[in-house]
């Protein structure tokens, strides 16, 4: 490798010329760490190029910690190298593959046709106009129009298009609400457990308060009041809506898992009961489709609304316009509706047979809590060991538990079936008892 | 349209078929708004069901503003059909269509090869097992190894994937940077024209000042330091690094553009430069791939990095997994740098024809400013019109223009030449003369 310069070029810019012949030199353990670099004396004689600009490449190398200056001595090749390249390549901290997950966030491979989306993406792709542009920063104007029909229909949520904002995920939603609520300074969420929601708040400041029905905002989901998926009776959403009017606090109902609700018709939303008026609506379609689609959206009520569409142009969107497009057309081809009614057939079929495992495997009496909706229920262990060691020990043997609560000889972990398939129902179980008894 | 009963439902949901009955011949307009519903006594005796399930439904829709109550008689249908359907039918302030754009922000519709973008995003989409699960909250493994190799190789900077955070767009990365700043109190701009930079800082709880190098924090776009495409000399990016480690300030760099460094070697990035100290690199593929691709990204020193990584776990990631997969092996594959190559070649070519068509149209002495990257150019022109009629009066022929700055008799607007085709240059820029001095 030889350095050839292109003379032509300012002075102002040989320098960096050389500094990329040193660069690559190095980067390729032609010079390896260590080696000590020509003098500048030597290197402009060689190159034919002044002191100058020689000591500008060096200086340049140096602040980008490819050599290292040494008193009396020169220049040397540091050990970058193998600093930067290599080590990055294993990935850290890979999760171990488990031979039965029951504490995975996954959805179930049956659950989602691929091919059917891959279709309506391939056909978003197509409208290059429209990609050709940045979104709209509310969320595409017919995704939203397509969005507002469909909660009015299964929902009862009535909302005009300019009150829906969407964005990649409940956070980004977050982002934009927050900033909204300034007068706001606490926030209460049902349980600790919904850190991603709790940290956004902690970060505009607010103050976290737990089952506090006198905070400023009260954050909840409804339909999934517990992790075996208790869903909020209409008394106590409407008594909850009346007790927030009374002191002008704002709820934020995260609809989360309605679509789950298996064993009733779901309850009225909080949205609608309210009229529109005091609550913000969240919900999303990670569980619906593909965790990895990262589309949400939020109903404003009208004075947030308003305040909204003030700083609206200011705040780019974040979800794939893409992706966006291709929701719409596969919601007003009825697929999303389908979609729900077979998500929620699969998830009631398999929540029922892990019900049946677990009582054939712990019991029939074996203490179990399952909720309405969801898709997963809580089960209570007889077991000498602590929560910690039982699930440390799980996970050796490759089981996943989700830890709940324990007490005095009992622990109590939740089994989600949402992702295990349902042959490994029996096994898993029987393996939990082993590791709970031993 | 008869009620069917579904009479083995608990009577806690009779009310529920009652209320959605009654919906829907009202969202169907088939009870017009105002017409009177039927009263409880009538309306029990018909359905056979207590006066109580039915005025449950009559309270449940009188909540959702279906119907309105009216004393001493009764209840009427509201206008809701009307209100919450029809009118977001059609799409509010749409843009105009302009004849001329020069003031998008959109790219040439001939940068992007859709067909090959196409092709990654669907064997990214046969990826099921990866879409079947949530997304890295920093973002793709693979991607950020791809990306810390792309940098270096393009951008000389050194880092590992593990201080690289993925995200929909460069506010979503301020969204997880401003929390690790609590310290700092102020942020600086170079202009007051990043508003969507700015809001962030401000929703976070910073005070905003401009070219102030005494700021906590300092946001600068070296690449762009102008509308016309100035970028930062080396010496000036030097002193600006020197002071900001004496007064230990933070410095955002906003590597915007600098792909469309056109007229020399891009410059050593301040990240670089810094030796990757008190330094974070915001780099972003909006104006290199799609507009529409959400997917920016931002390199943490150290000490950023160990913070972030402490909360990382909180943050969901806001990118496509989709399209990140489909991204990182567009990058492997080498087409980003041909991509870039390309963009560089068309818009440089597309800025020197505007250029001569500014020069053919307003004369060789038009005074033009014109940097060293970019897609604009700006042009003062004489005219008898403040900026805000011009600006209207063009826009109302067709003309899209960006205003810069007025002084006595003269206009400086900003021309963009990233999305408008060069065949337009000329008769737009006849117009433009046109219409600044009649």
């Amino acid at each position: 490798m030889k350095l050839q310069l292109d003379r032509k070029n300012k002075t102002e810019h040989l320098y960096l010329e050389v500094y990329h012949y040193y660069k690559n030199l190095i980067l390729e353990q032609k010079l390896p760490s260590g080696s000590k670099m020509p003098s500048l004396r030597k290197c402009s004689q060689e190159l034919k190029l002044s002191r100058t600009t020689i000591e500008n490449a060096y200086l340049q190398l140096a602040a980008d910690g490819y050599i290292i200056a040494k008193a009396q001595s020169g220049y040397y090749v540091t050990d970058i190298a193998a600093r930067h390249i290599l080590p990055a390549r294993e990935k850290p901290d890979k999760e171990p593959e488990y031979l039965y997950d029951f504490a995975s966030s996954g959805v179930d491979r049956e659950s989602f046709r691929f091919d059917l989306w891959r279709r309506y993406i391939k056909s978003a792709l197509r409208q290059d106009d429209r990609l050709l542009s940045y979104g709209e920063p509310q969320g595409e104007w017919d995704l939203r129009c397509t969005l507002a029909d469909y909660i009015r229909e299964h929902r009862n949520i009535l909302c005009s298009a300019d009150d829906i904002v969407i964005g990649a995920g409940i956070q980004s939603l977050l982002h934009i609400l927050c900033p909204l609520l300034k007068e706001k300074k606490n926030v209460s969420f049902p349980t600790p457990s919904f850190i991603q929601g709790s940290t956004i708040f902690e970060d505009y400041g607010f103050r976290i308060t737990y089952r506090n029905k006198n905070s400023d905002v009260i954050y909840v989901s409804p339909a999934h009041m517990t992790k075996w998926g208790e869903i909020m009776p209409v008394s106590r959403r409407l008594e909850l809506l009346h007790h927030a009017f009374s002191r002008g606090s704002l709820i934020i109902e995260d609809d989360f898992e309605n679509e789950f609700v298996y064993l009733q018709k779901p309850t009225p939303s909080l949205f609608s009961l309210a009229g529109g008026k005091g609550v913000v609506y969240l919900g999303t379609f990670s569980r619906l489709l593909l965790p990895s689609i990262r589309i949400s959206f939020m109903v404003l009520p009208p004075d947030l609304s308003a305040l909204y569409r003030q700083k609206a142009a200011w705040y780019n969107q974040t979800a794939s316009k893409a992706e966006q497009i291709a929701l719409c057309q596969f919601i007003r081809d009825g697929h999303l509706a389908s979609q729900t009614r077979r998500l929620k057939r699969l998830y009631a079929q398999k929540l029922k047979s892990l019900l049946s495992a677990v009582r054939e495997i712990f019991g029939s009496d074996a203490p179990v809590q399952i909720g309405a909706a969801g898709t997963s229920l809580a089960l209570t262990l007889q077991t000498p060991h602590n929560a910690a060691s039982l699930i440390e020990k799980s996970k050796s043997e490759g089981l996943r538990l989700q830890f709940l609560k324990e007490s005095e000889g009992e622990v109590t972990v939740i089994l989600s079936c949402s992702s295990m398939p349902a042959e490994d129902f029996i096994p898993a179980c029987r393996l939990l008892k082993e590791l709970s008894q031993i």
